[in-house]
């Protein structure tokens, strides 16, 4: 089996050499630049991974590890400009550098170039492929849009958040280790199996991103924390303070997210106080666990090499239980 | 044959059968609306036309259709955000209707779902329908951004101009002629004159829109001329006119380009007085005509049936040599 970062480095030399030189450039250069900012590249490393776990070819499925790599980037491209980011990982994001027109329209055709290299992939192959590919892209789409809703929806439901999340980040994390996983000649079982236990560990790690958010050292997450805090954003551990909450403290926390900001760290600080009285930390952090327990179960299930399964456990340990 | 109303009759049941009625309903409900203010529905039409001539089953074709219907009103939900336009068809835009980020994620996700519709085409045909749309869309999504970059750009030549409607409206068209051709089970020869065919009428018919525009009367063409002069619009009429126009003609003409605008009839005025001093209406009418013959030429090679090539023919008249 390879290494992860063997199939890292193995992936950006191919997306480098795919990198565009086709004219218009005013279309094309913006991708250039913005696939090139970084990222760990998990998606195509998660698909290249899967289908090493069943001695596929890994070279060959390059092109849909592409694919994959091409949509998440068009939906954060796209996302960035709904969101107003300026920033992303630190570089400027393409609505900003460019223009909002440059974002919409390189957006636009790298969705389209996504599914250009997702028809690279082998006839025997290509029908499931998409099938599932189509699916997950819908899905995605649909889970921008309950984030969307959910800024300016008063009562939002665990289930409604942990199904956004779901959407918006764990669905595609699952498509690309199924793809992986029909690429490498798994059965269906098994290609079902990853993509449980990717869909699982996807929802866990954006848990845990949420919780590193709101309680995360600064100087190991590497940004300030509470800025889900600030957005008053419908995170789970906000949704949990809001019906834990009693009396006098429901009451402050409603005051306080309906309130304009003057003082960010104040609010910072209250809020955290009330998640504090009422133990989120410990909720937010089990039902984190719940969902690596699932994803721990599929793979326990899973008929591949003992090997494969460990690095699988290892993913899980360095993606979501990490330090804060 | 099936006449074109009978066809574009099946294909509005169709897609009003397909209308979506999934959550999130603001996702999809802003596409219900865009879909439903109507057009003539060209696109889907010549593709079950081009199905129906090599007597092919226009129910089955019904779903690649609406996805050529879907990828064209995507472009049309983003390219009005592009251009800043308020109304389509007199009614609302979706940006301007919804807002901002909904005109972009609605829109994407019409894109995907145009995708998800072709691929229900039949296996024998799903390649090679599949390359002819992924190229298609990657054209159309050059040739707006060429149409971007002309506003902007002082110099551009008939040459650049033709290549981006070509990209920008015929290849559209083209592909879904072959794509409809290839359905209904055309050699390839034939798949590709269609391609040709079409592709050569839509550049004669955007050259018809720019002549409609500048000299067409305003009861026949149902929106007030000129707009393309107010708005500088690099047309093949002000691109010919501006290599025609010598000294003082010249002179003028490039500063009422440059002026800002305080009375728009007579910008409108001057700039139709110096097309008349050069001959350009006649110029862009050979020009078209030369499109329409290229047409024709596509179309007397074709192996159909004389009625089939009749209705091609009538279709050249109808959508470019229409009246004004």
């Amino acid at each position: 089996m390879h290494s992860l970062e063997a199939l890292r480095e193995n992936f950006l030399a191919y997306m480098q050499s795919q990198a565009f030189c086709k004219e218009p450039r005013n279309l094309y250069e913006p991708n250039n630049y913005f696939l090139q900012i970084g990222g760990k590249r998990l998606r195509p490393v998660l698909l290249l991974m899967a289908t090493d776990l069943f001695h596929g070819n890994v070279q060959a499925a390059l092109p849909a590890a592409l694919a994959i790599e091409y949509f998440h980037n068009f939906s954060l491209i796209h996302d960035d400009v709904m969101d107003g980011a300026p920033l992303r990982r630190n570089f400027q994001t393409i609505h900003e550098k460019y223009n909002l027109n440059t974002a919409i329209l390189s957006g636009d055709v790298l969705l389209v170039k996504a599914y250009e290299y997702l028809s690279k992939v082998d006839d025997q192959y290509f029908r499931k492929v998409f099938e599932v590919y189509s699916k997950t892209a819908v899905e995605v789409c649909e889970g921008q849009q309950y984030d969307i809703d959910f800024e300016t929806q008063v009562e939002v439901t665990h289930a409604a958040y942990l199904e956004m999340i779901r959407l918006k980040t764990a669905v595609l994390l699952a498509a690309s280790m199924k793809i992986g996983a029909i690429l490498g000649g798994a059965g269906e079982k098994d290609a079902d199996l990853l993509y449980e236990y990717a869909e699982n560990l996807g929802v866990a790690f954006q848990i845990q991103d949420d919780i590193l958010d709101a309680f995360g050292d600064e100087s190991l997450v590497g940004k300030q924390p509470g800025g889900d805090i600030i957005q008053n954003k419908k995170t789970l551990l906000l949704i949990e303070a809001l019906l834990r909450s009693e009396a006098e403290d429901d009451r402050r926390l409603t005051e306080i997210i309906q309130a304009s900001v003057t003082d960010k760290a104040a609010k910072v600080a209250a809020v955290l106080d009330i998640f504090e009285t009422y133990n989120i930390r410990t909720f937010a952090l089990q039902m984190r666990d719940s969902y690596v327990e699932k994803a721990m179960s599929a793979l326990q299930q899973l008929s591949c090499a003992e090997e494969g399964k460990e690095a699988l456990r290892q993913l899980v340990n360095h993606l979501v239980v990490r330090e804060f």
